[in-house]
């Protein structure tokens, strides 16, 4: 009676148990639940821009030479605790923080099937940019207080909607507890698109093998692209969003003061708001995932030993090695 | 508009401000989400018992002399990290680690209002234990295989159920960042009982007195405990987790081969059952939280000066200092 969402452990399980199109999909579909959840945690606390700007925090730049920001030192903190725990060396997991500024493991390394070549891939640094710069000014607008400047747009600058005051509630280390939650998250969902890719090339090699030689991007992402797969993701994200992002305080209330369920889901404060999670979905993490999944398989052709390469091309499919 | 769920930052804060109910509230049902959050997080792996055993990876006894266990070591990693960002300074954040083995902050010392006294509570063992050996048991048994023996009992031990076989993924360091999240929020939702005692004990001094100084316990619990509000609490988490429990990948997969939106809530898979949290509530966090309370209640007369002890006596209520 094992549940259907129980994934597989990359250290023990095969490579083609890990790269089924089912475990994958289990991994991501969890992922989103991960995702919705961890920035319903972020949400409830302010924006707190000096949290993300380069030497705001001047202990950390005097006591410790930290030219970043306070959420990059927490990151790298925490980030090297996990270092210790080995898990930098897991091929689904990626840092922000620069691997030169992090410790060696203490636990000897694992040995893990073979499943992605050694690609060098990370685009943590793009992930940070936007949750940065998009994520959390939207998840975390309520907070802010109505703009006092009149709407005639003449004031000092108006040049970026920045200029606005944000809200700050001075909780800087419980937001960047979840700011570390949900980049991870991020991270991790982004950069499993190169296990689409190796499961799709693995699965119909031969395909990819014009449009890579080609260089041809358009092509190759055809080839890992469902329309309708994509189209059923933002359906069921928002119905997470929707349900997960509800404020159940205030429902169950209306509820115990004789209004009955139906309180549940009317216009009461939410924690998110579906649409929000949904274009970080459309307009972030699947474009990014596409670039990562395209990127890997480019130079896909390349990590191919001779033998496997010319079973591919007598369209005698992917060998394993 | 700010969001009357918007709790006060400590440092900046009144005392007043921090210890008025509605704050009080406010911080407690908002943890009641992201532990049924960080319960459903964890839910996602499996038992893994050998993460709990002392000495049990044998990397950590061999190269770090560690005698406890895989979650003790990851916890005391973290915590280090949070150490090192003065989280333990904070008077509702408490360590499961023991101080002396953690870091100083490179942070300087934040000057918080006078909240509680200088109570040197900390239950977190009891926690970690209850929660070890009751709640990852609970929650991950859908892994587990049913039991192969037959019922008659008369196999080598039947002493336990802890005898049955329990499934494990080998997913230890992405289930140890999960139990790291539910016992901090755990923890800290049973500290802040310490919150409730000292709002109460401001509200009403001169109630406590004669409890206090009779060293009655049930009296103390009595001038602080409402039944309504305990039941109350139990209805609003049962309906966060029935809610937020659900796995939508099922419901939102029925809705889209058109069964319309009646396949949520069905008797589909579910991620945590309502029941276990409600129970987690009631045999554990509400009894440990009470007797956090009654312990910081008990020596509350020893901390007041001279000066508001009279003040308390005459009936002129608690002077702040």
């Amino acid at each position: 009676m094992a549940p259907s969402t129980n994934t597989f452990n990359l250290a023990t399980a095969s490579a083609q148990q890990i790269l089924s199109l089912a475990n994958i999909r289990a991994v991501l579909q969890r992922l989103e639940d991960t995702i919705v959840f961890q920035l319903i945690e972020r949400a409830q606390f302010a924006q707190n821009a000096p949290m993300y700007q380069p030497g705001a925090i001047k202990e950390l730049v005097e006591g410790e030479g930290w030219q970043a920001s306070w959420v990059e030192w927490f990151l790298k903190e925490v980030e090297s605790a996990h270092a210790r725990c080995r898990r930098w060396s897991a091929p689904d997991e990626f840092p922000f923080t620069d691997m030169s500024l992090l410790p060696k493991p203490v636990l000897p390394p694992v040995k893990y099937p073979n499943l992605l070549y050694d690609h060098g891939i990370n685009v943590n640094r793009r992930i940070y940019e936007y949750y940065r710069d998009h994520i959390v000014p939207t998840i975390t607008a309520k907070f802010n207080a109505q703009p006092t400047t009149s709407s005639s747009g003449t004031s000092s600058s108006s040049s970026s909607s920045s200029q606005t005051a944000t809200a700050d509630d001075g909780q800087y280390g419980s937001a960047a507890v979840r700011d570390a939650e949900v980049l991870s998250a991020l991270s991790r969902r982004i950069h499993f698109g190169m296990f689409v890719s190796e499961s799709k090339f693995r699965s119909e090699p031969q395909a990819f093998l014009e449009p890579i030689r080609q260089r041809d991007s358009e092509a190759v992402l055809a080839l890992i692209t469902k329309p309708a797969v994509e189209a059923a993701l933002l359906v069921r994200l928002r119905e997470k969003a929707r349900v997960y992002g509800q404020d159940l305080d205030q429902a169950v209330a209306l509820m115990q003061q004789g209004h009955g369920r139906e309180g549940e889901d009317k216009d009461t404060q939410r924690k998110i708001e579906a649409d929000e999670v949904v274009k970080i979905y459309e307009t972030f993490v699947i474009p990014l995932t596409k670039v990562v999944e395209v990127d890997y398989l480019l130079k896909r052709l390349e990590h191919l030993s001779p033998t496997q390469l010319e079973a591919i091309e007598a369209g005698k499919g992917y060998i394993e090695e």
